[in-house]
């Protein structure tokens, strides 16, 4: 069997899979699977390069479900490709099975999560220019699309950044079957509304019957030949297509069908397809020159954290070629610049598109490069459901988020991020770093390099003065005891700009009698919660940052087991702030080195009561 | 001075005045303003009809800035329009100014903060939506947007949306100046890339030269007078228009300018605009029957709180006819269908598009109306810095998040919130609650009709037992405590799902001698701190979400400075949950009664060697 009578036999084989899978399971999205199934049997069978046995290998096409619901259907592939085996297949959605209910990596040909809609195709994107710009080899990026998540605007800064980075390697397949949910999508079967968008965009766009699997192949073929753009293949399909009784049915979104349906499939088969392998290709390196130019700052000096991020990341890419930065389009503000202008070739612009700009870190880090992406960390909750799949993706990305707290002054609430430590602390397996001056900046950063998993950066607009020498080491779980003394009266914690307040505090209270010790939790995630748990006195944590979920709580739930557990005032953002100088800003929300004073002030005399 | 004259020099005198106010504050964005001068400037003189001494009156044209940071400009057509004084016009950007660095509702001609980039447009969606379908007025929306910012996905849901709702009442005005903060845009000055897009989107658009008024007024009046679809004025203009030193300059972006620009403009101007006030209306009112039915629930039977939340919405719609909802296609799970069912005229449907859907709410507040916005409460991080911006707009808007945490099974983790709670409560001013039965969801629903700011209601997909009768009462703040003796071993705090879990584990507890106390803290935020600081036995707190800022972390906050504070063991979602059976899964994540007995026991012995 050949061509399109295999085409159309390998649909059938999938749709009769989907139905198995789910019926076996008793949930799933068969429907959804089988209005695909012809557009994935033509992919899989004529136009896919990939090799099974290697998945991380730089030269194999590379195929994302952004409808990941239609996770059926990725298995049978995967069962059609010979490498799931049929036993496998039929524990689809049981615990400890490798079939979750939409794909996740835990299979090796599964790159990243789906499932959250919207957010395949911008993955892609990023896949498509570390083909082109970073890799340099000729695989493919095929992503399949539904209709439904068309109206994810994440979906149209996909489309923008792929046209303007002329991502001929890109194919979106738009599996129009017209239903969503609940209901019929916005533009149901009028398929020109979707390719007039694209074309608008700056796509090619070919518009097909998606049940018709010699027009697939030509469109495939097409896209393949098309150079200087993506394309879009705009299918007309029909959701629970093979199956009589749910063809085009509304209420029958994520439902299991009969079984009845196989018999009406044809019954199960057991084609396998020999996908050919990509020619073994390496991708391209870059050489940086490999003398490390750390950049070090004067004890006394002042650097604001935001531009020691630059200049540490710039020197990183000098010694690792597989660093990569992205930005969106505040590379003078985050000081993303400084890497821009020494690595240009790895330094790509996202504009002002922050799920994209997270979405082309994934799909960056996909293929081994390791990608910091920066923007405000205000902004970086634009990404936050990204963010949130990028960690069921086990994607490993290292992001910066500049113009943190209250202290940026001025611009106002919006431009302030109160709720980053919150909002990056919960998600799952990260790294949360807050570095107080230039040389712990530096220091951290090198460190992300290597840490697994999501890791957080937020530095400072304001210039801080440098605390740290230049050979001090910050270990990611660490803190720093920054002043201390043999009988303290009462513990300050801090992190970021606090440091500095908390520090004048100390100086403060020193000059009453009092005296603080002060920690610098520059590790809000992990927590060095072995320092935390040796303290004997009472504690005042001080963040800019809301108090709800910051770095307070992290330090309670450090203690919350302890044998000791101190009394410990959190300071914290309590009101909105406004505009203002960044000084007021601080005093303002309570927590400037008086407000620190005052509080710790009340504590000692507490515990000297006691 | 009238007609084109009087445009111009308006036009020149909000140039003078973003220059001046920027000047002062050493800071701003005099050159995002300039270019916008005079789209501004002809439509307060000549189209804006908006009385300043009732800015609620539902009667008035809404004028949203998408571009924030053009808010010398903002302020000065309030001083052009005799609203606010040349003295407090001087104040911009100083602390305890109304005239913050981004426009805030502390100004009551402002509608809603803008700032971050991409909101305004979908914003105005929800006004233009409020305008048609819901108040019946013909007040027109204008939304000023940059150029920069159509780069957020955001900007294509509001476009999609617009176009869908035949918006005639929405004009989009586009101030292509060319440049961003850091550099050219993508399209720099091809007006056509923008156009088109609104085109293939449904709008109608109109390109023009933005500094010339006689086009911009006959644009206006072609939006104006355009039907079934919304407008979109492209406009190309120059950065920093009217100063030659910095026209067209990169470099300039958020700069305060030397103020011989002053100079350069022609001076200082007082021209003062009489704005006509529209025509008094009334708004639309829907009367609804008025004679509450409010579900109930029989205790011992089983309902989903998701289900309850459905029919409690629907329930409050026929009692109060300002609630509205809007889905993100999800309503036949999150039940939001049942109010769509009961007020088709007060539901709306955002399809996949969770921005856009939080948005809309936004928008609908400003009139007045109480929007419901839900889906499920993973995808609600998709809108999280919707949310984070609506708190800064002082917005009263509720939402609701279904399919909470682990146990909502087979469909894996790409579906399971695990972080909502943590970033709801960093949200300033919200309240974040949490019910585990059906006819607490219904008394909580009707709480959030009337609860000011941000209101987050966390909903289950599982049939649980319903534990309450329809008579308890459940203030917001407060907590139940379900189980408890007189003399307690330990205490047990739950919420959700995990109330079921912990009255098993207490149940189990029991036979072994062991006295457990179960709190329901269905209030997650505020906190019943009073009930929590009166524990005096170790706490267990367990919760289906992840670790941080989560349930444990809150009650830990709650206790910091409490004379008491007991040993509390945070049970939570650890590891990255996979496919499975709801209680599997609550199972391995250790949240389930036998986890929670294990915690319990161990901590209740702690407590007897002591």
């Amino acid at each position: 069997m050949e061509g399109a009578e295999l085409w159309r036999e390998l649909g059938q084989q999938l749709r009769v899979d989907a139905v198995r899978a789910s019926a076996k399971a008793g949930s799933g999205h068969p429907t959804s699977s089988m209005s695909a199934a012809d557009l994935a049997a033509v992919l899989l069978a004529e136009h896919f390069r990939y090799d099974y046995d290697e998945p991380k290998s730089p030269a194999n096409d590379r195929l994302i479900f952004s409808k990941g619901h239609a996770s059926p259907l990725v298995y049978g592939l995967f069962r059609a490709a010979g490498a799931l085996s049929e036993e496998e297949f039929g524990t689809y959605r049981q615990l400890g099975s490798r079939l979750e209910g939409h794909p996740t990596p835990v299979l090796p040909w599964v790159d990243v999560a789906t499932g959250s809609l919207g957010q395949g195709l911008p993955i892609g994107v990023g896949v498509g220019i570390a083909g082109k710009r970073l890799d340099q080899l000729p695989f493919r990026v095929w992503v399949i699309c539904g209709d439904s998540e068309m109206a994810e605007g994440s979906m149209w800064e996909a489309a923008e950044h792929a046209a303007f980075y002329e991502l001929d390697n890109l194919t979106a397949i738009i599996d129009v079957n017209r239903l969503g949910q609940r209901g019929e999508t916005m533009h149901g079967w009028d398929l020109s509304s979707y390719s007039d968008r694209f074309r608008a965009f700056g796509w090619h766009t070919i518009e097909i019957d998606g049940h018709d699997v010699e027009q697939i192949d030509a469109a495939y073929r097409e896209a393949e030949s098309t150079t200087g753009k993506p394309t879009a293949v705009v299918a007309k399909t029909i959701k629970g297509k093979g199956y009589s009784k749910v063809e085009d049915q509304g209420g029958w979104h994520g439902k299991a069908v009969a079984e009845d349906a196989i018999e009406e499939l044809g019954g199960i088969r057991n084609i396998t397809i020999d996908v050919p392998k990509p020619d073994a290709r390496d991708r391209h390196r870059f050489d940086p020159p490999g003398t490390p130019e750390w950049p070090s700052y004067e004890v006394g000096s002042k650097v604001a954290t935001r531009k020691a991020y630059g200049e540490a990341l710039a020197a990183l890419g000098g010694v690792d070629g597989e660093v990569v930065a992205l930005d969106g389009e505040v590379s003078n503000s985050t000081f993303a610049e400084i890497f821009r202008d020494a690595h240009p070739e790895r330094y790509f612009e996202m504009y002002i598109a922050e799920q994209q700009l997270v979405a082309a870190a994934v799909g960056m880090q996909v293929l081994g490069w390791k990608p910091f992406a920066s923007t405000f960390a205000a902004f970086m909750s634009r990404a936050y459901d990204f963010v949130r799949m990028a960690a069921i993706s086990r994607a490993t990305i290292k992001l910066c988020g500049s113009h943190a707290g209250v202290s940026i002054g001025e611009d106002g609430p919006s431009q302030m991020a109160l709720e980053d430590l919150a909002a990056f602390r919960a998600v799952h397996g990260s790294t949360v770093l807050y570095p107080c001056d230039g040389n712990q900046t530096t220091k951290l950063v090198q460190a992300m390099a290597d840490i697994e998993g999501i890791s957080f950066l937020r530095t400072t607009r304001a210039d801080t003065a440098v605390l740290y020498g230049p050979g001090e080491e910050f270990p990611v779980g660490g803190s720093k005891t920054v002043r201390s003394s043999e009988d303290d009266d009462v513990t300050i914690v801090a992190a970021g700009i606090t440091v500095h307040e908390a520090l004048a505090a100390a100086e403060r209270l020193a000059g009453e009698g009092v005296s603080a010790r002060v920690i610098d939790l520059y590790s809000v995630k992990p927590l060095d919660a072995e320092t935390l748990r040796s303290i004997r006195t009472p504690i005042v944590t001080v963040e800019d940052h809301w108090a709800e979920g910051g770095l307070g709580e992290a330090v309670l739930s450090a203690l919350s087991e302890a044998e000791d557990r101190p009394q410990v005032r959190i300071l914290a953002v309590r009101e909105l702030p406004h505009s203002g100088k960044p000084a007021e800003l601080l005093a303002a929300a309570g927590i400037d080195a008086e407000h620190i004073a005052a509080a710790a002030r009340e504590l000692a005399a507490t515990r000297a009561a006691v």
